[in-house]
């Protein structure tokens, strides 16, 4: 089955805040200034909007954002549930809503201050979310470290080490150094200072090979493509798609497969296939979830955007580079750039599609993101 | 704009378990047994289902539910806002993602042990909610005191009491006495038995004016309707839709008109209008969120059932009978059946189409289902 999202949805504009440590400023302000800022960008009015799309997570009620940004009325609200693993879902919800013709315009958000406020990367305190249950009791009780065991099977059973891991990070870095966008503006990362960074979970994760703990807002607006004409700069939604399969939890599965490789991310590659019809190699550059370095490789692979276990050697040869077969995470990534629950990288994409990237791929006519469950394909318009 | 959800989708299955205050098992197990009975009266196998959508105050997780039915994959969920005032928009989101063809069928479930577990209806605790951050300052630290200070305004303005809002509940209560699943099977209600129960907000809502807390689950099944041949009683989803207002909080908006009158159901009338071209005097019967009784009287007259401080006369006159105008509740509401969070007015408004309802509409063809700020309208395959 093939969903009509491709040929009635587009992204008409996109908003950020500032990246940074410490915004001094509420969620519900950051989230405001995103979104009108992405409805500007989509040549819109707040009152065009009709419809929100975000995370359970995200704090900031539908009206009280809505009432902040001046739009007057909703008739459609959804959320994606959890984090940044549903940050493709939320294309999805409103690329559905619009093209079954429920609102015209529907406008996406994400905010936090998840350095100054609640830290994302402290262990789970208090009451959390109960599907953390099975993995508390073992000592899992940050995401680095439910995510290292994982990422240490990868390792072990490719031949791989922290080493190999340093080779993402150093080129995330090397695209952060020269977006001015990024966290890491002008502040490139070595392999050696990769390598004297403190272990966050020994032998896997050092500290650069974690994304960071960042205040921010992004938005996006999703509107008609038939109204395509109207917005200074539509990029196609080619495809949307998420893929939850049995025992997944966020973004990793340790109920399904041998832990060598994604297997909700195959599964999204599947339907990305059936909905656009490419495959790992069409894509002119790739926004992949790096909440941590391994992410990637298992992303990369999972996709088909190289083969099960040649991540390390495709990172090593400049395959990631601008001139390279796929440039991925060309804002710096999650790791570079800063961390907005993955949102950031689909405004990247867009960027790239539109060709107004800060790191340009040359001719960029198709982008993907993905976020292990859920993913996105962008077309130019 | 019209939507296209119209001509799309149908609901083709529905399910619950037992209403009661303590269900001995948990939420998970409850959402299960109501999903796995909703699968089967769609004659569905639990692998066609390729979508969900639940509330965010669901505990359960989609995977977690997927994996207990038996459902292989996911390749949508999304969830509402809040609670019962977004039970409509569960059916909007679930008829969106299969009329833009992302899955054939979506199962929608909520379930908790709302009495044995965290009650309701007891004073907000802890950190809830920060929407409710504006009301709990003045002592509105639970659902019954913020309505009622709506409520009291409203009778005020039309020159009613308590004793006015008794007809309601004791109607309500007359159809769950004949209807086996009601927790008031069997237990009629007399004005005498009404006036003499405890002030739980004085002068406006006595204890019978408030729906129960209870435990328990419902489910349903939302299917393309190019396919309703397959289903044994499919049912067409005529309009679902969403109305948020500036201001406006889970089912109260204490900053958009004069208090006498509920402006989202408003909203809502007018998108049922334009999605279904059918007023408040098309519907053959109506299930209307009462988790308070002056809550019913607002949404007759928002929707149109009536007209303006009208609601009284019309109930008092026999009009929500089974014999009136517009019969109202008629599995006992939300007061006589149970609480699951408007789910089971939805129920009831397919079975009342289909003609399999306990309280029987002769000739029912199209039903109305109101959460103040999200409806949906129902009509004969």
């Amino acid at each position: 089955m093939v969903s009509e999202i491709s040929g009635r949805a587009v992204i008409s504009g996109i908003g950020q805040t500032e990246f940074s440590k410490d915004s001094g400023r509420s969620t519900l302000r950051l989230a405001t200034e995103a979104a009108t800022a992405a409805i500007a960008d989509a040549g819109l009015e707040p009152a065009d909007i009709r419809g929100t799309v975000t995370f359970t997570q995200d704090e900031n009620d539908e009206i009280a954002l809505a009432t902040a940004v001046g739009i007057p009325e909703l008739g459609y609200t959804s959320r994606s549930r959890g984090g940044g693993g549903g940050s493709g879902s939320t294309i999805q919800q409103a690329a559905v809503a619009v093209a079954s013709g429920v609102a015209d315009h529907v406008l996406i958000y994400r905010a936090f201050n998840e350095r100054s406020g609640r830290r994302f990367g402290q262990p789970l305190k208090g009451n959390p979310d109960p599907t953390w249950n099975p993995y508390r009791p073992y000592g899992l009780d940050t995401p680095m470290k439910v995510y290292a065991l994982w990422a240490q099977h990868y390792l072990h059973h490719f031949g791989l080490t922290n080493e190999d891991l340093a080779l993402y990070a150093v080129q995330a870095r090397e695209y952060a150094s020269t977006n001015p966008a990024a966290s890491y503006y002008g502040k490139p990362l070595s392999f050696e200072e990769h390598q004297a960074s403190r272990w966050i979970v020994e032998p896997v994760l050092r500290l650069y090979d974690c994304c960071q703990e960042s205040d921010g807002g992004v938005a996006l607006v999703v509107s008609r493509s038939d109204q395509a004409s109207r917005y200074p700069s539509p990029v196609r939604i080619r495809a949307a798609v998420q893929g939850h399969l049995r025992g997944g939890h966020e973004m990793f599965n340790y109920y399904e497969g041998d832990l060598t490789y994604f297997p909700e991310t195959r599964a999204v590659a599947t339907r990305i296939w059936n909905e656009a019809g490419v495959t790992g190699t069409d894509y002119d550059v790739a926004l992949l979830y790096d909440n941590m370095t391994p992410m990637v490789f298992l992303q990369m692979e999972g996709l088909g955007i190289c083969g099960p276990g040649e991540a390390r050697d495709f990172i090593a040869s400049g395959g990631m580079r601008l001139d390279g077969a796929t440039p991925i995470n060309t804002n710096g990534g999650l790791i570079g750039e800063g961390y907005i629950h993955g949102m950031n990288l689909i405004t990247e994409a867009v960027r790239q599609v539109r060709g107004t990237a800060a790191n340009q791929v040359v001719g960029a006519e198709t982008a993907v993101f993905c976020s292990g469950r859920s993913a996105v394909v962008l077309g130019a318009w």
